[in-house]
């Protein structure tokens, strides 16, 4: 790293970020799903950071989670009050750093921040999509993702990187295109969602399902959105999310506004845990879609590495990619044997494999939050380093060859 | 035991229970509740097994959990087609055992299976209380479960036994009446709900809030009750009730219907976990008011041993009770250090306490399931074995002084 690419990093360089998108799979050529469905044109919102290299191999491309967007870091105005959700990992100097290495994130297919998803406007119609836009996988999402890679002319990702349904995607990255990646890191995920990762999104789903706004996903245009039921939905899942004992440590059994109970049955946020998933519920629903989460949370049920593409070591052993497996130990929802497994598999086909179990307090979330950042750094930083290097050393062979 | 006693225990001999109640805390001196607030009369719904020695020193409190009733064993009719709830751990024989000892359970103030609760007449108005219904605490339920014991002619119970609600109950009874019980049996329980329990009882009451069907609790004698809420409460709860390994074994992520996947985005029972969750919240509401999971729950929430009795030294140590106190290993509502901790308590004050960590894979509800019983009645017979001999010769040494 250069003195000057250094001094790019400095708090005087504005972090703006700009909005792109690109329409991939015209009505002509529409994407067959995992479904069998079609669909197309659907267009893909991105963002990128950094510079690619000229022989394209400083790649990374971001896989975010499964209410996240291709917003990953800086901002899209001055007067932003956020930046990014991932600004602590992704810039100048972080460990995905902007100045070496050309990053890039996209929102999901089926999402609502730019992708097409059931917001969109169903082309047959001339009306929003709703609940007859087609049911999509983690597979459909990743299809759609490489076509954005092929559109950025890069044919090898230097890395896939991403957390939970992210981490999946990564998973599915390696299994679909083989060669299309020379690294992976997969966060606090696993190659499949197990049975109480299903039953909370059920009884998230059934929490909008059952709100009368939902009118069965026909509320586009309605007065009243299902509010209630995707804030819900969100409750119950921020409570997966969180570890037992960041929760005690943050709320315990603090009151929110009184020193005293009130004993008042009707009081919803007496204590202070209430309120912030009070909090968490109400912020969602300004920023997400009720279908999106369905469509979402069900590609997360569906994804099965091993039922789509056979045993762990032939799904992910037609790819030399080197794997960055990370777990945390108060991840509850992706327990660490779950990342274990992957690793064994990798192991056994005789795959290059880095294992950690990260120690932290803050459960699922830990890949997100800024204090357990530096420790996933020091992991990913040397990692892509010795990705980079390998990658370049095989070129500068091939082409003295 | 002799051998007439066993032969009592012989299936030939019907099961049959009756159904009891009685009136306490008239109008003329009604209970002063933890909230201030004065309730009266109180009825009481309670069933009784076995028969209370002539010294009135062989008698069992059992302290139901949540959603739970009177009828803990034994059926109402021969036609009947289910037992009571801990059928597999009360009856002649079992580590409850009728033969021997006088076993009482009774419905909770604020339930709904018999005792005053919110779907009881408020006599000043002639009507059902609904949510004008006093706020209840672990306290006032304890407190009216004394008042019946008393109305039993029962000094001293030779123990009082209960799981998660039914724990916390028990502890409440050894604080509060320390010379009203010879023994305590804590089973997956704390002094407290942690922060998690809150949250998951709050999403829980979230729901039934958020159904219009619950009306602000005024929905007795409307057409539709607020079943979607309950259910929806019930399965959020039932999930943490269960392990991560035993909803895996059981269910994992096998289909409920079909062997493949159908694709479809209102399909809410796809896997067999959703389908089992959906069964058990559609059971719950033939048999729950959803005001009384309201005010049992906060109940719950509110129950702290010392924020209400001082540091557990003091709170638990005016009682010279003998402890036994269990945890299962699996359990994550509770889990083990909060038994430990309640131990680590009783052996600094001197107290006689015995622990043990079960290894169980069904979780929180390991103390209800039948397979899991036999492994606690080893634990429980002899205890409440020694409990009777150590009371016995106290006795029998008094009567000879």
């Amino acid at each position: 790293m250069t003195t000057e690419t250094v001094s790019a990093a400095s708090p005087e360089v504005p972090d703006l970020v700009e909005r792109q998108s690109v329409t991939l799979f015209d009505e002509s050529q529409p994407l067959t799903l995992a479904s069998g469905r079609t669909i197309g044109p659907i267009t893909v919102a991105y963002q990128t950071y950094g510079e690619l290299s000229p022989r394209r191999d400083n790649a990374i491309f971001i896989c975010h989670a499964l209410t996240g967007d291709a917003h990953v870091a800086g901002r899209h105005r001055e007067d932003d009050r956020k930046s990014g959700w991932w600004d602590g990992f992704v810039g100048p100097g972080k460990a995905l750093d902007t100045d070496r290495y050309f990053v890039i994130c996209a929102n999901v297919l089926g999402g609502c921040q730019g992708t097409t998803g059931p917001t969109s406007i169903n082309p047959a119609t001339g009306e929003q999509w709703g609940p007859d836009f087609p049911f999509i996988t983690v597979s459909d999402i990743v299809t759609v993702h490489k076509a954005l890679v092929d559109h950025l002319g890069i044919e090898r990702l230097l890395a896939v990187i991403g957390g939970s349904l992210g981490g999946m995607q990564v998973l599915e990255w390696a299994a679909q295109y083989p060669d299309g990646l020379a690294s992976a890191i997969v966060l606090a995920a696993g190659a499949k969602l197990n049975a109480q990762g299903i039953a909370f999104n059920a009884v998230g789903r059934r929490a909008i399902y059952a709100d009368p706004a939902f009118k069965s996903g026909r509320y586009y245009g309605e007065e009243h959105l299902p509010r209630f039921g995707l804030a819900l939905a969100r409750m119950i899942a921020h409570i997966t999310y969180l570890s037992e004992q960041s929760i005690e440590l943050k709320f315990g059994r603090k009151l929110q506004h009184s020193e005293e109970l009130t004993y008042d049955l009707l009081k919803e946020t007496e204590f202070q845990i209430e309120s912030y998933l009070h909090h968490q519920g109400k912020q969602f629903v300004e920023r997400f879609d009720a279908n999106s989460y369905l469509f979402v949370t069900r590609a997360m049920d569906y994804f099965d590495l091993v039922e789509s593409h056979g045993p762990m070591t032939t799904a992910l052993g037609k790819t030399d990619a080197r794997f960055l497996v990370v777990a945390y130990t108060t991840d509850w929802l992706f327990p660490t044997p779950q990342s274990r497994e992957i690793v064994r598999s990798l192991l056994e086909s005789g795959q290059h494999a880095s294992f950690a179990e990260l120690d932290s307090p803050y459960g699922h979330d830990a890949f997100l939050i800024d204090s357990q950042l530096p420790m996933l750094a020091r992991l990913v930083t040397p990692f892509l380093e010795t990705t980079y290097q390998t990658i370049a050393q095989r070129q500068g062979t091939r082409d003295k060859s």
